[in-house]
């Protein structure tokens, strides 16, 4: 008995929400087959295609170890076997090891009986889990939105609490670019040029920001969106990391994004856009701009704030 | 010819936006008559009742400063006297200096021939000034709610911007307590103990308790509003200048508050509940938490997140 699940590559941080906001794209993302084995408590990573170099352990793929976890808790008469599909390149900022974690756990949940399974928030939990394994610190901005779809805050749990997963609506004509510079940043490495403390004049302008960007959303303020469409915290201190940054910044907003920052902890960048026509010229213009600083391979990608989370696929 | 104008109270911070978010309170205020007189340039503070020891020099009143400002900058042929009735407490963090420039700002702005009068964000503008000056920092938390009402997130300006005020409906069972104790605490005291830098981790944490608080506003969603209410940053390094706020916030919370904080640089204390009957009993309770920590003189007040801003008044 097997069952198979998609999940989307995510943006997280989003410009205004480090750590706490991400959003999944259409189209692109992982999938995972889960088989049930008869061997309780035991997880075994089968397959992985798409990509080289991924740990085949079981607690050190993110896609299985979420699992482990799972299966230590519920205690099931049975094990998990899994084949991944990696769609989402490595290292690209564009939530690869909370798509693989997402899709596994939603998989795995749908072979549990009836009465084990598990509700997306409990499931949410395991994700995160995977996902501060693989960073190296627990946050949500990109398993919540690929669990549950669309833009998504994550407020983090306290101890005792699970983390409460909001989801804000985006106006329809926003379109997202999301170009990805084959060049390697290792999630690690990007948070380790992370400063542990910011001024606090930072703090009050960026939380500033994050607020009006989400009454943007709900407004459908175009111009508002535009004008908190900041991130005077993070990116700053790790733009260097990604060859060609302020041009590739520059080229997006020039051709009329709404605002452009890193995704995740890059290298991938993406924009913010309030027509589709205008987000295929935003893209290109992207995409040329990392040629011209010598990326020689480039991918693009133009979505809705896609409101659909992973699900299962048959 | 005169104008007069009330401007209300507000609690600034409100817990989870420290330097962009209040709402003003009901019938608490300060009162200014502002008065044409022949003397172009020419501002003159001629009384000031309810309160000893404000100073009278028209540069260092909040209540003048902005109209000096005013006058510099739109030229008309005449000056203005002020005649100030104060009815916030001193130095009590109920925005008392934003609400003397605000009412003063607001009745003189009645008094410009037509073609010079001035938008409500223009004369934001002014009472920010006159609030710089008198608190050491410029910031919108107190003069904003003062001058539009309703809970007001202020987007600070960057250069050659405006501020943008952003309102923010609040359900109508919620109300306010504000709890005023008569102890000295200046604003620039209460700035001086902060720290001018914060770990990342509490920027992350506190972004997500605003985000969530707004968001539980607007969707009425009580619960959500409870878990956000909490500041991680401020309030930590400002309680020790409050005598027995631990136990003030402490029987806040016992008696049904959905959070309790400092308001605007303190010492008075305010709470939000979910309705007016549990209001008063929150209110009772933090009073006597005071006087059973040494503060023989406290005032408190029940009101509504006022929607009402500065106006006129005959």
């Amino acid at each position: 008995m097997n069952a198979k699940a998609f999940a989307p590559a995510t943006v997280a941080n989003v410009a205004v929400g480090f750590d706490i906001l991400g959003f999944p794209i259409e189209a692109v993302g992982d999938t995972v087959t889960v088989t049930k084995i008869n061997q309780p408590g035991i997880v075994r990573v089968a397959s992985i295609e798409g990509l080289d170099g991924l740990p085949f352990e079981p607690t050190k793929n993110t896609a299985s170890v979420g699992l482990v976890q799972m299966l230590k808790d519920l205690q099931p008469n049975f094990g998990f076997e899994i084949a991944i599909e990696k769609g989402i390149p490595l290292s690209s900022g564009m939530g690869g090891s909370a798509a693989s974690a997402v899709a596994a756990l939603v998989a795995a949940n749908s072979l549990l009986d009836k009465d084990q399974r598990l509700s997306n928030e409990q499931l949410l939990k395991y994700a995160a889990e995977s996902e501060g394994m693989a960073s190296g610190a627990i946050h949500f901005d990109n398993v919540a939105p690929c669990l549950f779809g669309g833009l998504t805050l994550t407020l983090p749990p306290k101890k005792g609490e699970s983390a409460a997963p909001l989801t804000i609506a985006v106006p329809e004509n926003i379109f997202c670019v999301l170009v990805h510079p084959d060049v390697k940043v290792a999630t690690k490495d990007s948070r380790g040029v992370l400063k542990a403390e910011i001024p606090l004049h930072s703090h009050v302008q960026q939380s500033a920001h994050l607020a009006a960007f989400l009454l943007g959303c709900l407004r459908h303020d175009m111009a508002l969106i535009r004008r908190a469409f900041e991130d005077c915290i993070i990116e700053g201190q790790r733009k260097h990391l990604i060859p060609g940054f302020d041009a590739v910044k520059a080229a997006a907003m020039k051709n009329g994004a709404l605002g452009c920052s890193i995704s995740g902890s890059g290298p991938s960048v993406f924009a913010w856009v309030d027509s589709k026509s205008t987000a295929e010229v935003v893209k290109e213009a992207m995409i040329a701009a990392f040629h011209a600083n010598g990326v020689a391979k480039v991918e693009g990608w133009v979505s809705p704030i896609s409101t659909q989370g992973a699900r299962l696929v048959p």
